[in-house]
């Protein structure tokens, strides 16, 4: 199935959906090969109608790509994440808005590849700033370091578990940390940057976002995250939702979907004529 | 089962608990039958003291009445509305507050038409104001405006989500609108008002009420429902707690027994000689 | 996403499976609605070769409609069936096999007068020969006498509940009765027939596919349900598999896919030149 | 809510059904305190007509008696058995045959005691002959011991688990064990006795009942069970359904509840004038 | 498995983890059982390293004692508390501090016997004040009462349910009561004591930890229990967190496993040279 | 937690049990890392003695050497693999049989390598020849293709699906293929060989079986596979049991332990002196 209302066809679209069904690396709970459809899955009953932008989505032009890859059967990780990367780079040509839904957050790295941004805005409860984990440098516990090859700098919000090593790498200039509780009053400083925004779910706490690989408590409230997906939409070249398993009842799903309309809206918000 | 601590002799009663376990016109997920029993089933551990009223449950006056149908034997929705009315309205004949646990929110109409208050205050994350939903006047969807053709004016806490032409009909003089964020703070202005409160549990948010048809992000807080269930009972002449399903372990079933209490709590409270 | 394997385009197929989530009359445990998605992700990782009929499914020439409605958005049931009824009628007129994935029992009736079949072989723990349930002339417990009205004769296999009435009804000389015991056994007796095989899902027994919204204990085992849908496959013009619900992990809708899959290797196998 | 089609009045019943929501000293998984209200709900879809028997539940004469306490507010046990005792006895002075449904296996023998049969059938995937376990003569693992200290003999369908000494105790003259591949082929010989049936639905396999404390794989089939049932109910003045829990989706309680309405339309079919 | 972390050897750690899974008395939803080994698993993809402390756990000298008893095999409930009491003794005496991972609430008493605390802190959604419950004197819901046999005075964090006995018990010189709005707020005065925590997980609020077996709603949210075992943890010298249930997919498990992290982090920074 | 019974220490052993959580190249549904643990939680409440053989499983001499890695840190396959060759080798070396539970199918190969038999006989719904799967050799969809680089020959039991190059590979004098319909009439003829038993339970039927990475309908039922299991033990010198998940209740990781054991009794039995 589309994301729902992603209606637009793509040559008239602003903003193309692309499932990434990755789900290899996982350290915790498996699953995120089931985030596409069950993020496709939970947007369903929402309202074509948002309130605060006074916007409709299917209004919004978004296409919807299908998935790269299905459920299992993504073999070479390397090869992967060349096709994703090709992929996401002739929408990116095409001037469309990529809209990634993992997978693991080893998908975010191809996408950034492809998108090409100054900076990187990673909602994560992880630094994912290890070199390699597990003698995997593709890992998703690696995902914010790959970013850091091509982007300038990154900021990283509402990140409460890392090594020493990578609060050693979060010291340097181009990384920027905001804790949890900074993150209501965080205020971007992005004017002029070409910026991607990545979300691991797992950012939020795990009583709102529990079906995720490697749940950390003391997260994110919704309205927190919601007001920050808001605040940085307007500057962003692209996104991803990362990190959705099937392991509830559609509650995380449900939340990912609506950020990543809450994004949608936004941005067609601040970049209209 | 009765609803625990519901176990006052119907003649000597208050309070009447009355399951409606209408589940047809669901959009997102179905279950709403299981409603009546597994709110019964959850208050099982509860006390039967409460601290702040310095009540006990079983000394209120509460009768239950059993449900009306059982999941999955409802026929014509039309039949069942007017069955529904016909049993509501002799509890209030009988001068009883009937409380009723759905079931869909398409409960709501009959009752309120058996109760006939002057204001409606509706807990819920989404409008219901449409005039039909998929050809179905009677769907949930429509539930706050099939109970404005009773009631003189609505009140609605905790929307976040509606049609652009269910926004148009809440600008009207008779729908006031309390955003999730103003509940906190709403002071009810209902002197002198036959008051008839709908709780659909979407209102609150996922994490806190994953098992509903419907959920919708960044919803109420437990405690805010509940003071706002505090300053709305004492004005009630009935109360109903819809849309709650089965899918989950008992969470979502056991906040609306403790709010299903917490509304006969304060209204004993607040009526007491 | 597509039933795997269905890559056929439709101008080059011989088969059509489409989607048909209605879920509105369900008197047990609701769910149908999320039949056609979980029975298309459950038959993924099935192997695209069958050494029975020596065939890989790919190339038996399967293309997928996708669904008609989505989950939740079906309005008025009349409206639904005309409208099921033209698309497969447009399926059948294009000399397409049309494979049905439900939603409930209801949706066979528009199927079959889009077939027309002389003779529907209806695998089901239930009679379904209702006259009307619930006041519901279209309900899931009236699939059966409502294909009575276009087919010439049904043959009803497994069945094990069913009211006084309908076991009258099953007495008629249009109906043949197979128990459940004697399924292992039956052999059909289809020669010149045109048929329709309607495979309500909790004719196995529960144990077998718990997931269905009425399971009725002591049904049939998978090889003998297997078995039967292979000797009937080759007589018939159309398929369905319904009453498959999300209320387990894949089970019912893993053997739901796989016998889809099995009537059409046996189907091809049958008629291949 | 009361058991579907137990509809008949107390005074002009022949069977009483009567739950028992013991859950105090599993040794495995707990849950067994729902066991009634599951096995109850369960049956709520079932026809209420039977083809075998041509006989409709609803006539057989069947009321319920409700619960002999509820989930979790069960205390001492030694008062519970003398009351469970004291219920049944009144039922038995009463002319009604005792329908069961536990909790765990030890509500068996207060039972029986009240029973007062010189026969004991009990299906059960365990011996339960222990004198005493983990300390506790009252444990569900001697439940058939304390049985046999009112009955003169017992006959155990189905096991395959026990200790040495248990089998030690089986060798007994008043112990006759059929082993589960000897059920189907199994005659019973009770004429002129007073029978009590105990039902531990965990002599089915876990495929088939899972939800139980104690699963133990190689059991019986459900039309194996169903038969034994329908050969023994003739002889009975009594009969329970036990360890059935909530950690399914329904499939255990729906067997249970079959397994019990077998029962009753055997025995009534059986004892007709 | 061990506590993830728990890698020092006994001879030379300060904290010893000892897992007890009693779950005899659940008067609301068993399956404290699984608590222990819900605990350790939960806690395997934690980092090692927190940045609050600037701490590894695995440096912090802790150790795993294994459990005491497993699920389902515990009889004798005197019994078992003696032994627990003198696992936990042993310990103390060998200068260790016990992190017990239950297990319903009834494991802590003996557990204070062992540690002789001048003070316990309880966080608790109930006062378990009574002096018997169900007729049971040992029942989780007198654990505080129990508690103070052997402490001069208890503070009860976050309580909000309670008889009105209780609340008249809690009215003494020997029992603080902090209300969950007031806990943010709660300065401990715990200088010169020895004290003891005690962690109820039902304390949270039911969507932060919904596999407990007596859900109260409106409880603590996650970082203000942190921050609350954060500020009595330099105190203490015993803790236990009690009343996880597998009834969910590890959410409540993986907040009780942080905690206890919480818990030993603060400590061993606290009581460090 | 160790296998239930496992309490001989190593060097009086005749049995080793040694986990393998690998879980990486599910093509179906993940989870298979939790095996181990759930099997061996699930033989908890079995009992010790066993009918059949007239043994104790404790007195069999079974020592437990815990896991090879723990879900979710296995990094590097090929390491991995090497590594859990040395330690089965050194096991092998000291004269014990080792008893593996997986993980997925690809920790039978480094297995087998340490055990050197003549003969795999795999118990298997799939074919498991391919020479490579999705670019990876070492796919669960190699097993056994890869286990025939060791052993002389393969027997596979139960097979019902495969590529028709798996087919063809399996045409080969090296491979002996039972269907599933033909395994309850298996006579081994293994007399001198020195035997590897490696146990898929997918080549159990999915309602047997629900929890496995990639179900399969149509497969053996439980005594079926009990008796094989009886048939091969006596010539082997080492068994795996793999690709259980814990995506049910525990139904599937009961049959796994209960298989597992019914291998070292019935091995017990037969090489006693
Ligand atoms: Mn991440
Ligand atoms: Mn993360
Ligand atoms: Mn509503
Ligand atoms: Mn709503
Ligand atoms: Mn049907
Ligand atoms: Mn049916
Ligand atoms: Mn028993
Ligand atoms: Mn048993
Ligand atoms: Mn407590
Ligand atoms: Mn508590
Ligand atoms: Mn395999
Ligand atoms: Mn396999």
């Amino acid at each position: 199935m589309e994301f729902p209302g992603a209606t637009t066809a793509r040559d008239d679209a602003r903003y193309l959906v692309v499932g990434a069904p990755l789900d290899r690396s996982a350290s915790g709970r498996p699953g995120a090969r089931y985030g596409p459809e069950a993020v496709r899955a939970a947007g369903r009953h929402f309202e074509d109608y948002d309130r605060d932008s006074d916007r409709t989505f299917s209004d919004c032009g978004v296409a919807d790509h299908g998935s790269v890859g299905s459920p299992g059967s993504i073999g070479d990780r390397g090869e992967y994440g060349a096709y994703l990367e090709s992929v996401i780079g002739e929408a990116v040509r095409d001037g469309l808005v990529p809209c990634v839904i993992g997978g693991e957050h080893s998908v975010s790295p191809p996408v950034v590849r492809a998108v090409d941004p100054s900076v990187v805005v990673v909602f994560d409860a992880h630094l994912d700033l290890r070199e390699s984990y597990a003698g995997d440098p593709y890992s998703h516990a690696t995902a914010t370091r790959r970013m850091l090859q091509v982007a300038d700098r990154a900021v990283v919000l509402g990140a409460r578990a890392g090594a020493a090593s990578e609060y050693d790498r979060a010291a340097s200039d181009d990384v920027t940390l905001v804790a949890p509780e900074a993150v209501p009053d965080w205020t971007p400083d992005l004017a002029g940057e070409r910026v991607y925004v990545s979300l691991d779910i797992d950012v939020a706490d795990p009583s709102v976002a529990p079906a995720t690989g490697t749940p950390e408590p003391f997260g994110l409230r919704p309205r927190v995250l919601r007001d920050a997906i808001r605040r940085v939409a307007p500057h962003a070249a692209g996104v991803d939702v990362v990190e959705v398993t099937d392991r509830d009842q559609g509650q995380t799903a449900t939340l990912a979907a609506k950020l990543l309309r809450t994004f949608v809206y936004a941005h067609a918000d601040a970049t209209a004529d």
